[in-house]
C-alpha cells in the first residue's frame, strides 16, 4: 500500500424526496442567489427543475437559470457563465444534471474563484490555491461520471482546432453537497445508463490496475462495487425504474470517483487519456462508450506486465474459474467476459460501432501524444505504435 | 436502501513518515497551541511523542502535555483536561494514541466549544450545535475503535454509582485530521491486536445486521472490508510488523466506523447497547474481549429473523458453502467459524474468560436495560430475559 492521503468532504444527501432539503441546506452553506446550471432542458420537462425552485424559494433563496450545456461541456459556454455569475452576483452553483453539467459548473467556480481564465489550470496541468473556492452544489440526474463527490473537471477547449479536452484534478472543484435522489435516473435512455455504468466501472478499474502490487483492502473495496454494479446494470438496463439498482448505480457513481477505491494506489488513468481525445475530436461519441471500445484493448495490451493482478479481477469480479496452471488464460477469460458484458448492456467494444475507422486515427493518437512526444504512462510508456495496436485490438 | 446522509470529512494522512507532516497541517488549520494527549506513556517510550513535538516545533507551534488517559475515559479525567486547556490556551487537540486517548480528548472539546459539561450529553442523547466545534486531531496508535474518524464519543462516568458508560454521537466531534502511520501499531500486544480485529468487525457486522431488507452495494463493502480484516488479523497475530497486514487493519478501523459500511442501513448497534454495560462494571474487561463474547450469542439468538442475511454473511465472509435446503445451517455455520476465528485470533467467546459468572448478571442486566424499563431494540426487544439468555449461549 503506497501513502495516501484522503479527504472526501462532500456532504451527501442521499434517496427518495432529498430535494425538500435543498434549500434549507444552501442556506446553511450560505448561499443567497443560486445559479441554476442545467443542460438540454430535461429536467425542465420532468418538473425537478421546478421542485428544485420551489424548495431554493421557500428558504428564502432567490436564483437565476443558465440552461444549455452541451456534452463534453466547452470552454465558450463556461466564460460566458463566469460572466453570468458575475452579472447576476451569484454566490452559489447549484448543477442540475449530469457529470458535463456539473463539471461546468466547477468550471465556471474555479473562474469566480480565481479570476483566471480556467482552461489556463486545465492546459498546464496546475490548480488553483485551496483558498480559491467558490460553493457548487449538484443535483444528480446521471450515475456515472462521478463528479458529484471527485476533486476532477473535465472541459473541452473548443476556441482551438482541434478541439482539446483536458482535466482540473484540485480539491477546490469539490463539490460541497450532493442531492441524489436515484428516481430521478429512471429516464435515463437504455444507452446512456450503460455508458454511465462503464465509467463507474472504469474509474473503478483503472485504480485497480495500475502495477501498485498489495492493497487489499482497496482492491476488495474496489472488487465489492464492480460486482454490485455488474448485477444493479443488468437489473436498471431491464427495469429503468428499479428503485434498488438506481440506488446502487447512483451511490456507485460517487464512491468510484471519490479516490476510495484509489487509496493506496498510484493515479495514472491510461484508459481515461486513450479515450478523452477521441471523444474530443469526435464530439458525437458518448466518452463511456468510448471507454468501452478502448478500455478492454488497452487491458489485452498490457495485460502481460501485471499478470495475476488481472487473473484476480477476472477471478473476483468477472466469475471467471482460476486457472492456477495458466492464470493467464483466466485474465484472458476476464477481459473476453468483461467484453460480453459490455455488448450485453448496449455498449460497443469496437472503434467501428463508434463510428471511427483507421483513416481518424492519426489526428487522434497525435493528440493522444502530444505530437508522438508524450506518451500515456501505463505499465509501460504508450507511444503511437502502441497506441496503434490498441486500436487495431479494438477495429 | 433506506435514505440517508453521508459526511465524512475528516482528512486521512496515510502511510510511512506521515508524522513529519503534522506541524504544517495544524498549522494550516489554525491552531497555534496543541495539546498532546496520551495515556499511560508508550508513546514517549516509543519516541512517537518526541517525533510529533519535533514536527509541531519546526511548524513553530507551541504544545501542553496532558497524558495518563485510562482504557474506558472516565469523566473525572475529562472534567480535569478541560481546565487545563482553559488554563494552557489550547486552541487545538492532538490524540496522540488509541480509541480511548481519541474519545477522551473530543470529549475534552465539547466541554471547550459548548462551556458545558460534555456528560450533560452523553445521559441525554443530546448533542452540541453545528457550530460548537474544537479542533481534534489524531496520531493513531491502535486500529480498533474507529474513533478518528467517527462521530463517536463514549465515555464512562466515573462520578456515579456505579459508573455508566455512554456515547455522544454527533458531527461535532468528529476529528479534523488523522496521521494513521501503520508502523506505530507494530508494537500493539496480540491481544490488544485481537481485540482491534474484533471490534473493527463489530463495527461492520452491527451495521450490516439490521433487518433492512436489500441494500447490495453497502453490504458487499462491508464484505470485502470483513474479508480483508481477516486474512490481515491472521498475519498481524502472527507477524507484529507486517506493514501491509496493519495497514490493512488501520485504514478498516477507519473505514469501519465513519459511516461507509452503514449507508442505507439503520443504526441499532444492539451488541455495544450489551457490551458497553459489561465493560463499565467491570473495568478490567477490555470492549473488543466484550464483544468477542457477546456478538455471537447475540447473533445466535436473534439469527432466525434474518436467516439469509445471516446466511448471506456466512456464505461470503465466512466461506461457509450456501446449503440452499437449509439455509439455517449456512447460518448456523457462519457463527461457529466466527467463534472459531476469534478463538484463533486469542479472543474469548465465554463469559467465564471475561472473569465474568452468572452471580455478576443482575447489576449488567439492570445497567443495560435501565432497571428492566428499556429493552435494548434488535430485531426483537432484548428485556432482561432475553439478555440473561444471550448470556447462557455464551456460557
Amino acid at each position: 500500500m503506497q501513502n495516501f492521503t484522503y479527504c472526501a468532504p462532500t456532504k451527501v444527501i442521499f434517496g427518495r424526496g432529498v430535494e425538500s432539503q435543498i434549500g434549507s441546506t444552501l442556506k446553511d452553506l450560505g448561499a443567497s442567489r443560486v445559479l441554476l446550471h442545467y443542460g438540454s432542458g430535461s429536467v425542465k420537462k420532468s418538473g425537478l427543475l421546478d421542485t428544485v425552485i420551489t424548495s431554493l424559494t421557500q428558504a428564502g433563496l432567490s436564483y437565476a437559470e443558465l440552461g444549455g450545456v452541451a456534452p463534453n461541456p466547452k470552454l465558450s459556454f463556461i466564460q460566458k457563465g463566469i460572466d453570468f455569475c458575475r452579472a447576476e452576483q451569484i454566490d452559489f452553483i447549484l448543477a442540475v444534471g449530469g457529470g458535463s453539467v456539473i463539471d461546468s459548473a466547477k468550471a465556471i467556480g474555479v473562474g469566480l474563484a480565481t479570476g483566471n481564465d480556467p482552461w489556463q489550470y486545465a492546459a498546464t496541468g496546475t490548480h488553483p490555491e485551496a483558498n480559491e473556492v467558490f460553493p457548487v452544489g449538484v443535483v444528480l440526474t446521471l450515475a456515472a461520471a462521478g463528479s458529484e463527490m471527485s476533486n476532477s473537471d473535465v472541459i473541452t477547449n473548443d476556441l482551438v482546432t482541434p478541439w482539446v479536452k483536458q482535466g482540473i484534478t484540485s480539491e477546490t472543484v469539490r463539490p460541497l453537497v450532493a442531492f441524489l435522489n436515484p428516481e430521478n435516473t429512471y429516464t435515463v435512455s437504455k444507452f446512456q445508463t450503460g455508458c454511465g455504468i462503464v465509467d463507474i466501472m472504469m474509474h473503478t478499474m483503472e485504480r485497480y490496475l495500475t502495477g501498485d502490487g498489495e492493497c487489499d483492502l482497496t482492491e476488495r473495496l474496489a472488487e465489492a462495487l464492480l460486482v454490485s454494479v455488474r448485477e444493479a446494470g443488468r437489473t436498471a438496463i431491464a427495469h429503468p425504474d428499479d428503485y434498488e439498482a438506481r440506488a446502487t448505480l447512483m451511490w456507485a457513481s460517487s464512491l468510484s470517483h471519490n479516490d476510495l477505491t484509489g487509496c493506496g494506489k498510484q493515479r495514472k488513468f491510461p484508459a481515461h487519456k486513450l479515450e478523452h481525445p477521441i471523444s474530443a475530436l469526435h464530439d458525437n461519441v458518448a466518452h463511456g462508450a468510448g471507454l468501452s471500445v478502448i478500455f478492454p484493448a488497452w487491458a489485452q495490451y498490457v495485460m502481460q506486465h501485471d499478470l495475476m493482478k488481472f487473473a484476480q479481477l477476472a477471478n473476483r469480479v468477472w466469475d471467471c474459474p482460476m486457472n492456477f496452471d495458466h492464470p493467464e488464460r483466466t485474465a484472458q477469460a476476464g477481459i473476453e467476459t468483461m467484453k460480453r458484458y459490455f455488448a450485453e448492456i448496449g455498449m460497443p467494444t469496437r472503434m467501428s460501432e463508434l463510428g471511427i475507422t483507421p483513416a481518424d486515427y492519426a489526428p487522434i493518437i497525435d493528440l493522444t501524444t502530444k505530437g508522438g512526444k508524450q506518451p500515456v504512462k501505463s505499465y509501460i510508456d504508450l507511444y503511437p505504435d502502441d497506441i496503434r495496436a490498441i486500436y487495431a485490438l479494438a477495429e
